[in-house]
């Protein structure tokens, strides 16, 4: 399993009327972590899309416990749990403090710059095996 | 079964480096249908709020099947396919002429403007009852 | 003078914990209101970029008057009073019905698809010009 | 003078179709870097809210002299060089490593919860007149 995790704090211009966090917010913060999950992983997602491969949300879920409010300090929590084959399954926890926020997932495919599927580049693929053994 | 329409276009202010409209922004595209279904019910969801009670989301899910582009005419549709209770689901569709381009959904309930979960008001309720049995 | 008219609806997602609608949206208005200015001269702004002519925003200012709420109608009127050259010129009034909420301005020059200053084709050098005779 | 930095990292979702980070992000950026100014005079603009004591934009502009892309890490650099009374000015620069790629400023008024103007909290001026005249 790999697993790592990114703060954020929320943005004035995040919240909403109710005074929360708006939700669609959080479809970023997850790409925020997945982004530097891949750093942690030495994989620059901005190389990737150099290289001609994209990683676009094919599918996303996400189960609001508790609003974030304004100024809050929050973890966001990457998880992945399943061998990365042509599809990549992504796990996440959003807290503040202990209190757990959020929980969600999304998938993701490699595509080239024409939108064709194409199959992930062979070291991303090993990156990811390699970090998940050593856990 | 209660079945909206709503039509959006894509802003450029949408659109990522992808090219792509942003995935979060189906939330914000959902949220928007919702709240114009809620319109042709007769229902005003300012009105709610001024009546002190709040919708948040508790859950979304998202599948992404084509990208939308900038400029792009949308077709949101919602649907509403069980009875209202403490929990209010509802679907959704975005296509571009007969293109599906996102299936998905949100969880919602009442809560009062101290966060405190809520019944529904029960004119809401009925309302949506009614609507369900002309169909 | 060049005077169009768009009308826009707050979205939930664009309000802030004020209960205002958040001030970097005005620029997004703004976008949408100088694009749907375009259609209106029978100009697409995405023509333009498929035939590799961009238009960024080199400057905007933008002056609040009185907040916008969640679910109000705006009224986004932009108006080209100079004759684009190398630099177009646009301003823009936000209205509530009789109420002004918000005046700004951008600026705006054609750039190529590799970011150098371009000269603006003379379709649309003459389209603004035909239009603002007849005004 | 009061001179404070802030870094970010611009967020894939802030770009847009031209590969650049859409415009608009600028003005939450700028909103980002004075709440940390905030932070360092040892102001939490949360507290002033709960205080009672809001701090809307009244006006703003930007002058964009180079694109930001995804991925940059960029210095938002807040400037206050006038001493604050009914009004604050602070000036902005954004700059990625020594290249400066946007200038801009913003004006605010204090209001009250019910949107009425009010004189800023003692303290407040108190404090940026006592870091204005420690630099």
């Amino acid at each position: 399993m790999i697993r790592t995790e990114t703060t954020i704090r929320v943005r004035y211009g995040e919240t909403d009327a109710m005074g929360f966090a708006h939700h669609a917010n959080y479809l970023s913060w997850f790409e925020l972590a997945r982004i530097e999950m891949l750093d942690e992983l030495t994989l620059s997602y901005k190389e990737l899309e150099k290289d001609g491969y994209f990683l676009p949300v094919l599918g996303a879920s996400l189960s609001y416990k508790q609003p974030a409010y304004f100024d809050d300090r929050l973890t966001v929590v990457c998880y992945v749990r399943e061998k990365p084959g042509l599809r990549i399954h992504i796990n996440y926890e959003v807290l503040r403090n202990e209190t757990l926020l959020c929980t969600g997932s999304t998938e993701h495919a490699f595509i080239s710059k024409d939108g064709q599927p194409v199959r992930p580049p062979k070291h991303v693929i090993q990156t990811f095996l390699d970090a998940m053994e050593n856990e």
